[in-house]
């Protein structure tokens, strides 16, 4: 055999990954405005217009768990995973093409429910199933999401906008899906050799809500486009704050300051990580799967508060500074990511 | 627990079990042109364009192995099965998303590999690599491509428009790919236990590349263009020709007659079918991968042989008799396509 050298995907982590498999990749047509490295693609439909296109998959066993995730909230999840990388870009949603990849485990009536999770959540955000198709799985079930989107072409946002000086804007509030996450996963363990479990999740079901079931946050982009306001940059919180700051910083080579004491945490939040040990913080930072959007305008823009549903939890610096959390008492976090997850 | 009926997936098939879940599915936005039941979806851009968008899904252990798949040419393959969406629609395909997930057991050099393919692919092709992404995945390698194509919308041809009397065309030969992985196969079982494997493919290299790395055929619609024939229908073949034939029947309520005799098959297919006593015409009906295209053009469109690249294989019948193969000692036999695939 050869002497080739091996590396680790580990070594490279999941974004050092997609740009090295990406470097080569070509933008010759003339209708493509944005190829590789943001939420969606963007391609040119029409003189002023711009279709945004993504795809999002989802695995069995690493993101969902089908012991405890009910498939018509699975089908609704699948259509906020894809629809929030459209908002992401500060572009409206308006057809869906779903496929899965499925075992012959799963009877129909499980398809069903899925489907009608997908049709339940389209019909809420405006959207048009317009096709995708089934596949065997060996293993489990695989979910696959394509999205397209349209916009002005002026009024798209990208992560590589953000301006010295910009406020970094939030919508909702940060690691409620992950700690209702945690319950789930705590539940599963508590009750894994009980016959007829009767899992307690009293009290906390706005948790869950916010795991099983987001809302993609269309209401923001539409509320950004009444009060005429173009984010100078904007990305959806699927990975957690940290690593979404950080894409914005990278794509906008800036820096930027978070203050801890701004981030937007649930009651329920603090309550179920003080009872289980976590940092909410942690929690909020990296916990991800919020589907909130993160975006930045110009610092005399503060009539985005206008929008009542919005904080402003710190601003963009310049890129020698680096990025960092601010913690009350004055000390500086340097802001990581987390890696490829596995 | 509930004493909920239960509808085994095979029941249904797979294109029954994709009407069963997608039969509630909206079509209200306006830009929507065509939603599910096509090899694209096509939305409207510009005043006389549409945009068209394919999703496809490979699964490792269904779609591929990689114990002889070639990454690079995995790579290829990914983006021929993409793009042959978009040409089975009359469209020219511009852009593409290739999304994988993968576990952590495959080197980074692996994946590069894969993407090699998929460079060179597009740039023979002309298309924009512009998005993904990738995720872990607890099993085998999952491919997702997003296929993005454009045409005038007059042009498009769509699987319904089929009309009584049109002739049935068909480019290339098929059941090569069939016998290219059947080829595979033997010689994986033959040097199961073998150290150092040699395998043997003399003679049928042809056979392996039409599996491993078929071409799309984009020189197809570059030519019907430029001799501006409008396909009434089209489809391509990536479930076998019995499979796309009643595809299209169904769409365009019609039936049809194939002439077995005017199916191409390749010197190197029968060769090998007859050396593993497999029947050519089976592999030719229901083998697949053949990403080959197959249109119906009216009867006064004879010119079509001009393109030189085409077959003349039946013609378009009522629906009320049905779609049928005709041998050449004069029987019918009535057309079935294959099941859900395990």
């Amino acid at each position: 055999m050869s002497q080739r050298k091996r590396t680790e995907i580990a070594e490279l982590g999941e974004f050092g990954l997609i740009d090295t498999l990406t470097r080569n990749a070509t933008t010759a047509n003339k209708r493509t405005i944005r190829g590789v490295g943001d939420d969606a693609a963007v391609v040119a439909a029409g003189r002023d217009d711009a279709m945004l296109i993504s795809t999002d998959t989802l695995l069995e066993g690493i993101d969902f768990d089908l012991t405890y995730f009910p498939l018509k909230h699975l089908g609704y999840k699948a259509v906020t995973v894809g629809v929030s990388d459209i908002l992401a870009m500060n572009a409206l949603p308006e057809q869906i093409m779903i496929s899965i990849g499925v075992s012959a485990k799963l009877p129909v009536e499980a398809l069903q429910d899925l489907y009608e999770g997908i049709d339940f959540a389209c019909r809420e955000l405006g959207v048009d199933l317009v096709g995708g198709d089934t596949t065997a799985s060996m293993t489990g079930l695989v979910i696959n999401i394509t999205t397209i989107g349209r916009a002005k072409r002026k009024a798209i946002s990208y992560r590589s906008g953000a301006q010295f000086n910009d406020l970094i804007c939030l919508t909702g509030n940060l690691g409620s899906a992950y700690m209702g996450l945690q319950l789930l996963e705590r539940e599963k363990r508590v009750l894994k050799d009980v016959e007829n479990p009767e899992p307690q999740f009293g009290g906390y079901e706005y948790l869950l809500q916010r795991y099983l079931k987001p809302r993609a946050r269309k209401d923001i982009v539409e509320a950004l486009a009444e009060e005429k306001i173009v984010p100078t940059s904007m990305i959806d919180i699927s990975d957690g704050l940290a690593s979404e700051v950080l894409q914005i910083c990278k794509a906008s080579k800036c820096g930027a300051r978070i203050y801890l004491d701004r981030i937007p945490i649930a009651k329920q939040t603090s309550a179920l990580a003080e009872e289980m040990h976590v940092d909410p913080v942690v929690a909020a930072l990296n916990g991800g799967s919020d589907y909130e959007l993160l975006f930045t305008v110009p610092l005399a823009m503060q009539e985005v508060m206008r929008l009542g549903m919005v904080d402003i939890i710190g601003h963009i610096t310049r890129e020698t500074t680096g990025a960092y959390m601010v913690t009350p008492d004055g000390n500086d976090i340097r802001l990581r990511a987390q890696g490829f997850k596995e």
